[in-house]
């Protein structure tokens, strides 16, 4: 027998987020679940007893743990690095990138790409030269209903576009909590450190990807006005703008993370002059289509092939609601302290008393339809 | 250094699941996402070509595979085994969770638990003297949501419950798909294949389970009323049924497959004397909580810590996005044919250009604010 | 020139419905808002000061002021009535709507029709042999997306029915504000005043009227399970039934005036084997379609000629938000003490200076947008 | 027994406004409902026959009916009018307006207040002389909630402003309808005829006024991009503005009537550092309320005493469904061929036989609970 597809994981390093890191921890289960990647190698702290602890936690060996990215991207035939994560600060992008680049190891790197121009053409000659893959993670341009809109879009079902409209509101920000020692809001607000890009570097990017990637068109120019509401701020942390789009379409753009009642509001709106699309992030599994007739329909993932993993009406977090209950089976397993039977009195987990239940359901619910609709006791 | 926290992940293997199978790659999925777990073995088909096949598209070495779920069960200590998730046919759960139980592995177990009662008790005694962890996929039941009612309930935030209101709704079999040749719809509809629950069995008892779980009220009786509208089939696909619980508290449960419009509308209403509860599995992210006083207020997950691994306002659909993005970077990665520069023209994926794009961003932006709000061009 | 289309108002006389009482006032603003109706007659109380004072409260001439009904309708000839609006306590329609009836004047009656049998036959007898009309105020069934709902089914748009749902839910009865002196709790929790319906009475018909219309269907026979969850109410708060139909379908339909968080929240579920129709009477302007290829589509009131009397997009509140300005016009003409330039600063009235406000942002709009997009002060 | 609060209704003259003309009959319905006008005169044209025609058709005695305002305007005191409601073309506004303040007569007049500056000082210094109350109908300032969000404000709830965003989006100039025929299409989009105000004018002009109305800030200065992408068209129909404000607080408006998906989709945000207020016109009733605490509120109209006429839970196109009620009544009785007792089955009025229906219904719930939930026939 032959054996059609089969396809070994690609060895993966990460450089970058060690323990308490967020978007590391975000990086490590996406490519889990990805099911095409193997975490074999990583560079997690500069300081070594960190580097060695993250790694230990992550389940990565000792021999693969570097404190130094330049020795690990020297290693990478040695390891047999397919691709690196990236997802260190800002700062330190470019430089990684470009280290394990010369290497041929493909490049997996967070946003924003860079604070500053430095050492981008560089990197962009060796991309071309060693042919080395490199994908920016603009999650929002991932999922799927954002996908259907832009593959829409470009095959004419909006016709011509006349206006593309973005917002991405969050309220985070709305007190001046990096004077009572947040530290995301400490770098964010610190152009020091996160650079002076503020909103509009954090999330404004993200607002803009999005417009042209869906929209397909491509901004000729801008005009914005930046806020500083909130304490005595140096960096933005509202901003609105008008956009111009080079097929003669308009727009604006509004990014704010001191927004009081928006936690990750990303919304997007094109309309076209045969139909228009709206979208917003913390629902993002529909996309409401109008057409010139009056017509307003709900298009659901997953109703056309392809359309995500899952069917439709299943939102995606039922995969995280899943490996909860993994989650849950690996904590029980752990601490052997479960009585199997007492579980569903006494916790959160359904054990075989709660598949005796179900079948009691079932049941009860035929013999009360059968016997003429009586009740019957469970 | 002392390493704190290091847990190896746990060994698993699979019974069911093979190629084509739709929950058996959701259990993957869900323990990959998980972090916990290792898969190392499986028995995905007796048929030794299917099985074979399975294992190597799943990465599953050839020594570890097998056909006969009973030769695996008793392999358990040479492989290492931890636990095994179960995800054959509904009428093969027992015999084959009592096999690997009697070998100390501990089970996780798709549900419904079984069509019938042969084996159930003598599995209850095999779990109890091996001390076997036995868990059953109610997978609604882990939205952080749902755990969040249910503790709110459990602390009284409603007080004494005096309803329980529960619909489970889809309609991918409101036309007769069983006589097209739908394989998913056609051994639902044949009672002996997927036993006489119809509709009851094989949503009902989420919605069942789902109403006594967030409550904590223990129905005593119901009274059922079955229907079956659609062409001339042998088991109910839509079913209503009264509830009355031991508090005194009533309720309603309605479930269907044939309601035109629903894809998994699954939604709860839990109603006390001091609040209310309601929930819908298609926004699963948020609680709606109304009290005497006539405020209703939109909670959402993450808002408290511990509710869920992503912040507030980020759909778990989010990790979904991501790991699309590192399937993205995998097949770029394997075609090897990507020209990096070109990307963000030609295709789906942000790539370099798309980075320096959302640096132009900032600094246009940056720009046309500083020098009074005027037209930069991109 | 010939007068086309000339249709004098009808008079109309109204029996209840004095000061205080609710539906009376909304019985008169609704035959005002018609412009059908002159109402020129009232039989507003027993009490002669309060019937009086209440018809000069409401404009009527003291001749045309009754204290017994019975005297209004002997005089039905000499005031010229059309028509009666019964807006009595329950026990007193039909024998008002008798002795109106009896003299041919026609009938509009608000619901229920009546709490005992007595006299219905004889009504419905007089109403034939005088060729009388009888309406009933119904009056969700005469939101403008109901009836296209119910002529599309009529039409056949969804196939024959499988389904009708419907729940009425109120929270206003959740505590036991009967005891604490609500007199619109007092009489509808006493048997002796307000019948034994409780809840099915006072809405439970209005949701069950709402099924029969719409679907078209025939209820054939019910299964009911009522409760009195709140105090020691001696008639049912809350109820639920299990309904089938002549044509085959089975439902539902649950009624409380106890579940927190809902305050008139009637919505409405009709499935057939084509489609399915599903509408809430909190947002009456909308109703969602879904049809079998998996398309849900929201059809929005007045995107066909016939649609109510409003554009699409204006919610009919619109016509209470103008007469509100209305309002506020004769308020300020009453008082006479507007110091007409001043109102836009101090009061919520917008008078001269709005206007002036608005000419100069289109001005100041035009200006930047001319002059190449720059700053216009206001 | 003296009587208490009676106000005759004020008499009411009308400009403009007849057969076919949609904004007079608004402002008829709105005066009507109000209860607190009569309207007794009319120059519904300046020519007689559709003058006599119109007034005819809304039942003004032919001695009220003028086809010159100015006629009207001077025999105010003979007709005795307290005021008059201004409905004609923009451009007759203020000399209308002008004609009967002189008279001393109160002016109700539709917006946009001019289309051009000439006659606003003397009419102002009229208005002050006279004493004559000018009130210009900008609904949407009259929803309840409108009123309640400005008057949070006002107290404080929100602290600061700092920022307001606000949007009218229509569709109903996406295509080029003027050229097919459409009245209203036509002099909006020939600048000779509805001024070059364009979208700006028309309904922008609603947006700033909510704007500033809800948020009581004073806009300074506002900078506007302007586009007009369908067809040939001489005005704009698509704008979008930045916005600055006294206190320091940024904003943005965007208008636009050729926005694909958008009726009258006016959508107003005010954030300020305590607390932010969205509310939405085509859902009138409620507003959202968020706090800097993650608590989002749904307040609805009707929770606090005063908030519009109707109980929380009846939006108030409830009057408008009763009122069509009325005036199905109204045609039964002027066409009298009902057969009082087959209007359930034939017809969409309820008659006698829907109550005798509804009683039955009752009964039959009490009876299947009373004896244990057994099916009772309808």
């Amino acid at each position: 027998m032959e054996l059609q597809g089969y396809q070994r994981p690609l060895r993966l390093g990460m450089v970058g987020g060690g323990q308490g890191a967020f978007i590391g921890a975000v990086h490590r289960a996406a490519a889990r679940l990805s099911g095409d990647f193997d975490l074999v190698a990583g560079c997690f702290s500069s300081n070594p007893d960190r580097a060695r602890q993250s790694a230990a936690l992550i389940g990565i060996a000792p021999e693969w743990c570097y404190v130094d990215y330049r020795d690990m991207a020297r290693d990478a035939v040695k390891i047999g690095l397919d691709a690196v994560s990236v997802v260190t600060p800002n700062f330190l992008h470019v430089p990684v990138a470009q280290a394990f680049a010369e290497q041929g190891v493909h490049v997996i790197c967070d946003k924003p790409l860079a604070a500053t121009w430095d050492g981008i053409d560089a990197l962009q000659a060796t991309l071309r030269r060693r042919n080395v893959v490199f994908v920016l993670t603009h999650t929002y341009s991932a999922y799927p209903m954002i996908r259907k809109a832009r593959r829409m879009i470009v095959e004419g079902a909006l016709g011509r576009i006349r206006s593309v409209t973005v917002e991405y509101l969050q309220d985070w920000l709305a007190t001046s909590i990096e004077d009572a020692g947040n530290k995301q809001a400490e770098w964010r607000t610190d152009p020091s450190k996160g650079g002076r890009g503020g909103a509009v570097g954090d999330i404004g990017t993200h607002a803009f990807h999005l417009a042209e990637y869906v929209s397909g068109q491509h901004c000729e120019s801008l005009l914005a006005m930046t806020a500083s509401p909130v304490g005595n701020r140096a960096v933005n942390d509202d901003a609105r703008m008008l956009l111009k789009f080079a097929n003669g379409a308009t727009g604006s753009l509004w990014c704010s993370q001191v927004t009081l009642g928006a936690r990750n509001a990303l919304t997007l709106r094109v309309c076209g002059e045969k139909g228009a699309l709206s979208w917003a992030q913390e629902t993002p599994n529909q996309l409401v289509v109008a057409d010139t007739g009056g017509c307003e329909r709900l298009m659901r993932r997953g109703e056309q092939p392809g359309e995500g993993s899952l069917p439709t009406g299943h939102p995606e977090g039922f995969y995280e609601a899943f490996a909860q209950l993994y989650r849950d089976a690996a904590s029980l397993i752990r601490s052997e302290d479960l009585t199997p039977s007492s579980e569903t009195e006494a916790g959160e987990i359904s054990g075989l008393d709660a598949g005796v239940r179900g079948m009691r359901f079932i049941d009860a619910t035929l013999t009360s339809a059968e016997k003429g609709n009586i009740w019957v006791e469970m």
